[in-house]
This record gives C-alpha cells, structure tokens and sequence, in this order.
C-alpha cells in the first residue's frame, strides 16, 4: 500500500469549508481555498520548468505563502528542501550544492540572503511572484507515494557536516497517526503552530492539520503576546513549544489560567530544567514532555495526559508504532540505568542524502543510534539524560561544536579551537568557545568572522583563550573538560 | 514498513493498568491482564501443536474468552478463521475444508455445533481448557508483520459459494486509524461491541480497542434492556449498531436522552430506512451512518458530525486514505447518477483465499467491485441505493438468494427454485421463495429441509409456487419481476 490521494485534495474534498488556517490578524482560508491556491502556485511553477523529482530549496519565514508553496511542491512531486531563514549565505549555498539543487523559491523579506545564492545552477523564483489563484487547475497529479521523499531538512552532526535527512510521506503520515493516538482528535481542535516550518517540528503540524482536518493558527514567528492572546482567545486547544517559549508563555499569564479548551502544550526541542516544569505544573498548564528530531520526523515519545503530573521530567513512552531500546556497549540495558538511545519504526528516515556511509553507520538493521543518553524507569517511562554529548540546544536550535569549531580553525591566528555549551538563564545553552591562539586577536574580530560564515545563534557568546585544549591519546577533544573548566 | 510489535503488548507497556474489557456484570479486565490471559493461552496451544502459519478456526458466541483466543492466535502468528455461530455444521464443514483449516477451538457452550464437525483432518480444542495464567510467558514472539494474513472471513456472492475473504493487519490498522481520523478519538472513549466479533464490524472493534488504548464493554448478544443500560449509566462513548438495533433502542428510549458523553452510534450493515434516521435525529441521537463490507475491513465510508444531520440517509465520504467511484458501462459516473460502487484503498483485502479467479473479476488494478449501486450527491456524500442487487440483508446479516436457491433445488421434488428479500419491520428483510415444483410437496417440509442445511435466518419465511421462473435469453433469472410479484 504506497499510493494515496494527495492529502490537501483529500482533506478539501472531506472538508471544504472547514478553516485550514487562521492568521494572527484574524484572516482565515478554508481548506477548499488551500487547495486552489497551492495548485494555483503549481501550475505556475511547473510554467517555470519545475518537475517531478527536482530538487528545489524553499527559503521563508513561516507565512502562509510559505504554507501554500509547501503544499504546492507536493502537487509537483519534488523533493523540497526547507532551509533555516537564520543561516548565512555560505551555510545555504553548501546545502544547494550538496542536495543538487536547482530551484531556490524566497521570500521576497528576505532577498538580501536569497540574491548572493543566485548561481547559474539554481535559478531563483520570489515566493510572491507566483498567483494564488481560486481557479482550480487540474493538470498536475493528485496521487501520492507514500514511499516518495517530499523533504530533505539539513543537520550536523560530530562531523560538522550538515547532512540532508529524507523524510518520506510515510514518515510525515505515521507521525501524525501515532500522533493523534496519543493526544487524542477532537473535532473542534486548533494547533498553534509559531515554530518555524522549515524545522521538522513546525512542518509537521503543516501535515497533522491536512490529515486531521483541524486549523492551524499560524504565526509568522513566536511572540509571546500574541500567542498569550491567541491561547486565551481563540479556542486554541494544542500548541507546540521548546522551553524558552513555555517560560515565556508562563511569565506572561501569571495568576490567569488558560481557557478549559486549552488541552495540550506540547514542548520538544531538548529537556527542560524541572523547576520549569514543576511551575507548569502549579498553573495547571497540560504540559507533555517530547522526545524526537528531524531523523524521526519529530515526535518520537511523549507523554501521556494519565502521566503527565506523575511522571515530571519523562518524555514518556514511545508512540504506538515506535520502538526504543536504551544500549550500553551493544547490550540492551535494564530500567534505571543510562546508554544511548536507539530507535525503530515507520517515522525513522531512510538515510541521510548521499551519504551511504553515514547512514550504514547511523541506522543498522532499521535501528537509528541518536547519540543521546537516557534511560527508562522501572514503568518504562523514558528519561533523555543529556542530547548527543556535544549537541547544544540553544533556544531550541541544535548548535554542532565541530561546526563552529571548523569555522574559528579556518581563521588564520587561530591553531586551535573547542566549543562546549554553557548554561543561559534565557535560551537553555549558548556556544562558549576556547581558543588557542597561533598568534594573539581580539575575540571581537573573532566574532566578526564567526557571523561571516555562521549563522548567529550559532556564534559563541563566551570566548576563553587557552594554551592547548585537552586531548586523549587519539587526539579526540575532552570536552567534558571544558565543560568543567567553564563551571570553575 | 512492515513490522512492528503485537499491539496487545505494546498497549500493555502503554496503558498496563487502563481497562481493556467491561462485561455486562461489571467484571474487567485491564490491558495487561488481557495480555498475560492472551500468552497464557497462547502457549497452551503452541504446546497442542499449534504453530505459525496453521489455520485454526474459531466458533464462539461474544465473551472474554473469545476475546483473549483472537489475540492468543495473532501471538501464535496463525491465520484464524472466525465461524459465525448461527451456520449449521455441513455449512462450517465447507469453510473448514475450503481454508484448509486443522485446529477447531469452541466455546463448550456450543459443543453441540462443534462436536460433529471434529473430522480426522480437524483436531478441535475447548476454548474453557484453555488456562488464562498470569504468569507472563515469553516464549512467543511480540512482532507483527503488517502483511500477514491475521483472519479469513468467509462471504457469499453471486455464485452461491461462500469465499474467504483473507484480511492482514494492515487492513486492521488503517481501518482503526481511518476511523479515529473521521470520528475523532477522545481520552475517556469507551466503545460497546454487542456485534458478534465473529464479524467484521465486531471484529473491527476488537482492534481498535488496543489500538486506541480504550475499553470495550463487551456483550454476549444484543439485549436491548442491557445496551440501553450500558449506554444510560456506564460512561459508554460509543456503540456500533446495525438499523433493527437502532430501532429497538429508540424504543426503548422512549422519551429519555442519552447522557452527553455518548457521542457516536456507528450504524452499519445496509442501508437504514429513512423515517428510522428521522425518529433518531428528533431524539437527538447521534446516528453516524457508514458504508463497509468484509472485503473493506468494515468501515469504508461514514458520515461525519458535521453533516450527521444535514445529509440524512448518506453514507457520507470516504475516510481519508480511501478512494471511492461510482461506475456505470465502464465509465465514472457524475454527481446523481447511479452505478456500482468501486472502492480501493488501503482497508482493501488483497483478495479470496485460494479463489484467484474470484480475486481478479473482483479486483481489477486495486479497485474491488461491490457489485453495491449507488451515487454521489453534488457535495460528494455517498448514497447506496442498494446493496449487491440480489443481496438481501436480514437484521444485519448477509443472506444470498445463490446460497439458499443452491439448497432448494437439491431437493429431489424441485425443480427450479428463486429467492428475493421481501420487506419485513422487524429485520428489514426476509428471503422469500418461488418454487417450480417437480412434484408438489408441502413448504412445511422444504421449510424443514432448509433448517437441516442452512442457518436459520437464511431459510425463507414466505413460500409461492410458481410455474415458471422468469429468466431472459441467458438464462439468467430476473429477480425483480419476482421481487414485483411479490409486491403484488
């Protein structure tokens, strides 16, 4: 079973006049005109040369021009990749090049990053030149392979190479099943979406909403007053948020409550402090813990409603369809103790875009090592302990230390570089980094290079010079470390 | 994508202590119980012989029993063929030679039906001597491999022959998922099944319990006094009916309301009589009416909430991963104009066990023929005419003119014998016969005949004697000229 009809033409033909999307200033569009809209933009674009199976790169704030090109690609069938808005030019030019794009759709907000990326191999196209129009245009396909890659959405790794993660149809669908079987589908459900699509996060409500045939408000980006007033105003009943928005979003309601509708604030994007929750849980705000990354198509485990005061600090449980094992040196560990956690099932991507090796590494008889450690209790209950060792998670954005690394070594005074996270009162982490200098510069013209070539929530906030970074025999970094060294 | 674990343990590890049964004297049973009761059977029968890949047939009237043999069999990985209770023994004997089956396990309460059919070739072990431990016993296996085949359902067409209809688990699973996508899926859900399980529609539920993580108040029969009861006091959500059901319990609702979390009375089995769907819209019933079969793993097409009231007497639209189209001379039809409803989808049966001539007249490129006329109205909603054109549905149940005609005319005084269904208030539809007799004998005693080799509700309840049977140039005999008759 992989073909299907296309889920927006599905959804229209179930619900045509139910609201798609509610924008913040109150304009709505029904899922009738999602669908003539986005096959307006298809047919304007299969104009301009687009095909199936191109690759074509789409460079936006969330809008719902944003939304409706998503959708509209799908009806072309091509591979989109969805590119971070806050990477430098540099950072997108590497992902075209490596997913051998040929099209780059922008928004036309953001034409200074977009201009520079024009080569004679990716032609450009301003997201607001193509017409939304409510003809509707049959010429293109409404089937739909399950099995086809609609996205590639690009993460680093120890390697500090992005690598693209495929993400199938299959994937987006079992996640919003698996989903859905574990928060429950009310009819009258609303999904505040103010993550940014282009992160699996923020696309996946794009697909939730299609598939459960409920709206999503959406927000161009998260601000906090404006998500406060849609929560207690317009019958809001789920949210996605990382932790620096629920602290945000606790702040601003003080002593109010959220309306009884509310039912769900879905927090990913790495572990939370427990005084966070703790709080959250004093203001009766449903919280549900997560656990997932772009490899799994986002939400992996998460709590459940039964367990969600009981077990504080637990992403809960793998979703129906998934597996999760916790190994300590290739061997499956009992309840309570740590390891890397391991995961199978229908939402695991097939592999990293040209990149054989890293995928045989990374994904071996359908398990995919995550590099994060955690451990189960003895309910089963999953605590994630720490992310992938050297991942920093700074406002919900992964930060790679051997990405920045790589940057600073390029710098001609620099010999050698370490990057660790350090703890911030605001956003969770920031990159702090220790250089050893060939010759003595001023850590500001560092941070000059480092905005040059990164984008800016990746550039250190804390620079240290040191005379050499600690090694093992293998030359590897120790940067627990640094780490230390950071806490003294 | 094709594995994954056996959903009765994977709910267990998520919702061990949730109810997963409710009988009618209040005893229950949560998952983990049913689980541990499942491998403890389990392994009895694995220590009888049984093993994956067997066929084994089950005869059972609705219990817990039956409940945890289903799930035993599925650990077992066995193909398990669900007899309906109400067949006489010469016409389960068919089934069991058809499906090649070994293994016979009964409910003792029905050893009188099961004792004669133990033959050499099938061994037959009581569901009772089945011991339920607590103990967890680990020797089976947790997979599940979505393309097995987990039950045959045998169904009558056109030629008379009863056909095993192979049903896998992934036509349970997207069933399940289809059905929480169009109904919603709320966390106090509570779904009482009073359907023999040995049918789809029950069966349909017996999934979907694990797989939503909610209970089945689970009935022996259908006992209006004890549904009603259930549905007044005990928190049910929502019930699956068919219309002589719905009928009854309208009645007994008098001038009553059903509590407010009551929010779905699924109605299928054929088409309902219109003034039945007014009567339950005045009481403020929230009848959602579908369209299934056994080849559709239930469910295919059903009225949502939204237009429960507005489109009364239609089936709704297909549920999401379904396609549905009306065809008349090998053409789509437009909105209003009737033909034979096509369906494809991924609910679909692959096709009849060992009846590959069957399965390609059937299904032709993914798409079954119902053989089922209907039509779409100019929003979309489905609106079956009428079932397969000689079908004739008899509270609930499938009765097929071939089968009956087929047992008539071995009757050494017949010589030719037709069937239709004729009007009846209480089950919708009767059979009734026309006979050309060879030599005159008394109905009383073809009456008696049938008894001896059909289930009761098949033999036929009115009798005419007729000279000839009208048949055009083939031969074929034309059913609504006795249907006309009839009515005269």
């Amino acid at each position: 079973m992989t073909e299907m009809i296309n889920w927006l033409t599905k959804r229209a033909e179930l619900s045509p006049n139910k609201q798609a999307v509610v924008l913040k200033d109150g304009t709505a569009y029904t899922f009738s005109d999602l669908k003539n809209h986005a096959k307006s933009v298809a047919s304007y674009l299969a104009h301009l040369g687009i095909k199936q199976g191109d690759h074509v790169a789409l460079l936006s704030k969330n809008s719902y021009d944003f939304l409706v090109t998503i959708h509209a690609l799908n009806y072309l069938e091509v591979t989109s990749f969805l590119i971070n808005t806050r990477l430098t030019a540099q950072e997108i030019n590497y992902q075209l090049e490596d997913g051998e794009v040929r099209y780059l759709i922008y928004d036309e907000d953001l034409s200074d990053l977009a201009e520079p990326i024009a080569q004679q191999a990716v032609k450009t196209v301003s997201m607001q030149q193509c017409p939304k129009s409510n003809q509707t245009n049959n010429i293109m396909t409404d089937d739909l392979n399950l099995k086809s890659t609609s996205h590639i959405l690009y993460t680093s790794g120890t390697t500090g190479n992005p690598k693209g993660v495929q993400l199938t149809y299959q994937n987006h669908w079992w996640s919003a099943t698996a989903s859905a079987l574990n928060l429950g589908l009310h009819d009258h459900d609303r999904w505040l979406l103010s993550l940014p699509m282009f992160h699996v996060g923020g696309l996946s409500i794009v697909y939730r909403s299609v598939i459960y045939g409920i709206p999503i408000h959406l927000h161009d980006t998260f601000d906090v007053e404006a998500v406060h007033e849609d929560l207690m105003k317009n019958g809001v009943t789920i949210v996605s948020v990382v932790s620096v928005m629920l602290e945000q979003l606790l702040d601003r309601l003080g002593e109010e409550h959220y309306p009884e509708q509310f039912r769900c604030m879905l927090l990913g994007g790495g572990p939370a402090p427990k005084g966070l929750l703790q709080q959250a849980k004093d203001k009766h705000v449903p919280v549900f813990q997560t656990y997932g990354m772009t490899e799994t198509a986002s939400q992996f485990c998460t709590l459940d409603d039964e367990n969600a005061l009981s077990k504080i600090g637990s992403a809960g449980k793998p979703l129906f369809p998934n597996q999760l094992k916790i190994i300590q040196n290739e061997q499956e560990q009992p309840a309570n103790e740590v390891g890397e956690i391991v995961v199978k099932g229908p939402t695991v991507t097939q592999g990293y875009y040209n990149r054989d090796e890293a995928t045989r590494e990374t994904i071996v008889n359908g398990w995919l090592k995550t590099g994060d450690l955690g451990y189960f209790d003895e309910d089963g209950f999953l605590y994630v302990v720490d992310r992938r060792k050297d991942l920093i998670i700074s406002g919900g954005e992964n930060v790679y230390p051997a990405e920045i690394e790589g940057v600073l070594k390029m710098h001609p005074k620099v010999k050698d570089a370490g990057v660790v996270g350090q703890e911030d009162d605001r956003w969770g982490q920031v990159p702090a980094a220790f250089i050893v200098f060939e010759e003595a510069v001023d850590f500001a013209k560092l941070e000059q290079f480092c905005l040059e070539h990164l984008a800016k929530y990746k550039c250190p906030k804390k620079w240290t010079s040191i005379d050499e970074l600690p090694r093992n025999a293998s030359k590897k970094l120790l940067r627990h470390q640094l780490q230390k060294q950071l806490k003294e």
